[in-house]
């Protein structure tokens, strides 16, 4: 019953194997690879993207700085969510790897941004010397709260932003869960809805540790290439990060992790809605879940072996992860049931 | 025939058995696992420094970088070898962390700082307000040059740095053959010696991705805890960190790889001094060989199938790793030979 | 009639006489010169604080980022208000000179920070490596709305920060207003209620270009002095900024020259109140006062002459400065009467 | 005989009037004054550059810094003279503002580059990810240690980095004294010898506090007015600036008092030759000279009451101003002969 973090479960057979496949034999170091080379065609190739630049990194909050950097200036300005985890859980690393830019947080409901409040931010953004100048939007997918942006709504917002010339960027974290939730393509989700970036993370859907940056304008390329360096970020034995995510890309077994964690925990809203005194705090729609619940269902639940975030005032955060079982989820739900 | 880089080499059986063990049931992420727990005091006693702060990263510029920073404030200048990998090999990693320190490149022999140019250095650094001031010490053991400090040069390197108020940072990319090579003990070779901050290496010498930074100053550990986070470098599985590590450090075996490293760097340097032409251009003193050969030698190695770096004006760079064998090294030398 | 801003009216006579005597022969450069050391003892005097360190620039966005530099680690935030000048007004001077902290924004009736609203901000803040740690708090007196902190409200507001640890900055670009329309002295509005650092403005008050950052702490003088050179903000011919700062401090002219300001927005305040259909959009409490007027009142002033900032929604900010006159204020009025 | 530096130099009379002109009536600030708007279009004549941006600061390390921040990412290099300005006396402000570039120092008699040094320089850097990316030169005229670079010179160094798509930036702190020295047009000694940008001092040229960044290409101005905002260098009072520039510049007093100090320079040269045991340690070429004299003919200038820096070993800087009187030279010579 480990519910605290997509991030706390190991990885897949698949996955492990890869790596012992991986490590054989001499391989030229940072990315000039062979495996190397080979994901990133094959991420090119499941975009849609044959200009496309793929570029790995181990962690989700450099992947979304670094993409981040690209599009904003040190006198710019990120438009993003309130609870963003770019604001909210990175210690100001787009800050750092901008040089000094600013956050400017927009409010909405469900961890989502509305169109309206876009353009309400934007039309009070910039323009004189005096403030910094919107550069870049920031979306997530699957939000904080859970929920998901579909591509037409994606397509709207990238849309305002770029009408003002900002750069698009997606943080997806858990970009599986959200094509599983809207059976998107990769590229519908991305480029053709006007993503300029794609932070894609693995690392929450069962790889060890693996992130690309999927830049859809090339001629940031060498920027790109650069920035990895200077932060630290160009991993030398890269074949062990490509061998991670090519095994979780091939055949599909990403789509296939992250629909798993999508069922479950739609398994575990419908459970919950059916507990008294029990509500969802936003909609369940990928594969977490914000319920409030009575003190004496949390007791019960911790009591039971239960792990997961309290967050104060009886709201709890639920997590379900590609190993998430049934039976996990049925026996969280009895134990909040009593 | 490789010998480009210790950091193409595989992983031994070892490490990889400990990634699979690793891999069981959940485990919590950002480093509040029991293997990190226990490796962070596996390393403490190692270094016979119960108060140390052990924090992991994937990456030497990464290590290097952050413990630069937490010595080095914006006006301050970081004093290396011209040829330090932090100068030329990290594309302005301390540059980026510190916020925009300088470097304070200082000449030497063999890779190496003398206490007389360290000295001069000091002398006309810092004091008035329109320049930088003189802030971290940074060493490298093994030095890019293949040559390695003793005990007693590091701490009369650190003694000089100290009396002017500097941290001390050793880069121990290679540290591991640093002490293959001078038989001393980790303590000695660090805070013993004045050292206040090593990158302890362990990618270069047989594991996937792990270093740490060992800080023997804990009272900055939140300081370079959030600076890690900040860089996008706090990986979240980090189980699969640390477990490379306490299977690197359990039993010597990082001290047996790098005494076997060392070993093949010396039959290779009996070898060559023993080739028509050939000269050696540092000392060999752990793994790694400088030689130059004759452009005839060069042709039949590489038609041989070897490889390694060239670095023009037939001098080449010749590293060997924990699988270097005899037979390697043999042929590499009678393909130079001809 | 021209109430735009306060930096737009000229410098009084006894300013340029002091910059014309101040122009004689030569004098060391950089601030080692006589006027300068004079002038940093007058102000230890003034606020009764004979170890303070004082250091001059020409601009408030210099003296505020650079003092909040000296309490904000990069991976720090500052707490302000939403309507700060260091948020608004200054395009990210303070995420420049801190390395990329983040400005943590609170709401606020009237442009001032409530003790409650403080301490709410305060308890979700930190704590965790995973966001940035509460460092600053950065009030502003006169406030950007034109209202004022009397000593005990800052006595309290620093008192809650300093519980957490922070520095307590005091944005005084308008200070002499501040003291001067509520008759504290300079000591008490600052380090007595707990102010560490000071931007002492003189430019809005009839300066040419001078503020002094006036730091409480001088054990942070040398780190102040290098980050001002470094920003390229220690004037080389200093002499020229101490004189008009010295001056202007000589026999009270600061205060005398805000307690007019104060009384000509005070009379304006008076007239605005008997306009129909005009409000005060906030407490006029020093030299700045903001109303909404009727389209009609708006245009008649505006062809009489008048200039102001238009906010949109029939909201304008009126400013008097030292040299505006009772006529001036007067004609405003009748223009916006009709 | 006050030989320690040009700004500690008083300003001349048409300075000051200048100044009290500037003193009327309000102006409307940060530059969008009249008196700024005809002072940016007389520099845009002066250098027949119609397209010029010209951005006015108020000291020369602000100018330098903002003007190579256009030009030099966080991950570039500066290429410029190991004795620069920027290097050793702006504490790191080029560092600072371009957010952790590098400097690429560069050796070179008499403070100047040549050719050859630059294009060694530029054959081993950049190219991989591993290095910093050479991204501008910077050029001083007059240089540090007081020659002079020709037109012609300034052309092949600046078609060299052109070749390699760097930016060119000259440091003209003195740049008069350069025109005096060499009888060139503004025109021909920036723009059309390939310059992009230049730091026009006026400081120590007889101006209180006044500097020009003209940028040669206005694509980047939106940038160049972000940055100098952000970096607290937008003048409020912007007029008094403009006002002390415009009289510098009309009827060619900025060239008239450069070419005084130039001949007080020549005249100090002149007469060190025909001392014994004294030597020039650089060619005398505008305003500045190097000596080396006895101890004991410095002993007799100090006892006479002389101020010139002294640099060790009996070496001296003397540097001419626009006040430097003929009698002030013999003076000093009469002492230094006995």
């Amino acid at each position: 019953m480990f519910f605290a973090s997509d991030n706390a479960a190991p990885c897949p057979p698949a996955i492990m194997d890869a790596l012992m496949r991986a490590n054989a034999g001499f391989a030229m170091s940072y990315g000039a690879d062979a495996a190397t080379t080979a994901l990133r065609d094959q991420i090119r190739t499941l975009f849609d993207a044959p200009e496309a630049e793929v570029q790995l990194v181990t962690t989700g909050t450099a992947a979304n700085a670094l993409a981040l950097a690209l599009y904003t200036p040190p006198y710019g300005s990120i438009l993003c969510h309130r609870h963003a985890h770019i604001e909210e859980d990175e210690c100001g690393a787009p800050e750092f790897f901008t040089a000094g830019a600013k956050l400017h947080l927009i409010d909405g409901a469900h961890g989502k941004i509305t169109p309206d409040a876009l353009t309400t931010a934007l039309a009070g953004a910039g323009g004189a010397v005096h403030s910094v100048q919107p550069s870049a939007l920031s979306l997530t997918n699957v939000t904080e709260a859970g929920t998901v942006y579909t591509v037409a709504e994606i397509t709207e917002l990238a849309s305002i932003a770029k009408a003002r010339g900002l750069g698009v960027h997606l943080d997806g974290a858990r970009f599986a869960n959200a094509l599983a939730a809207t059976n998107a393509s990769p590229a519908d989700m991305t480029w053709r809805a006007g993503v300029d970036v794609l932070s894609l993370g693995g690392t929450k859907n069962g790889l060890l540790a693996a992130e690309a940056v999927v830049l859809f304008d090339p001629s940031k390329a060498w920027e790109l290439a650069l920035r990895r360096k200077r932060a630290g970020h160009l991993t030398s034995k890269m074949r062990y990060v490509s061998a991670q995510m090519a095994a979780w890309l091939d055949g599909g077994l990403w789509l296939d992790m992250a629909t798993h964690a999508n069922a479950m925990a739609a398994r575990l809203a419908t459970g919950l809605a059916m507990i008294e005194g029990a509500t969802l705090a936003h909609p369940v729609q990928a594969n977490i879940a914000f319920a409030r619940l009575p003190a004496s269902a949390h007791a019960r639940a911790k009591a039971a072996g239960a792990v997961y975030y309290d967050m104060g005032d009886g709201l709890c955060r639920l997590v379900c992860s590609w190993c998430t079982t049934a039976d996990d989820v049925d026996a969280l739900l009895a134990a909040f049931n009593g």
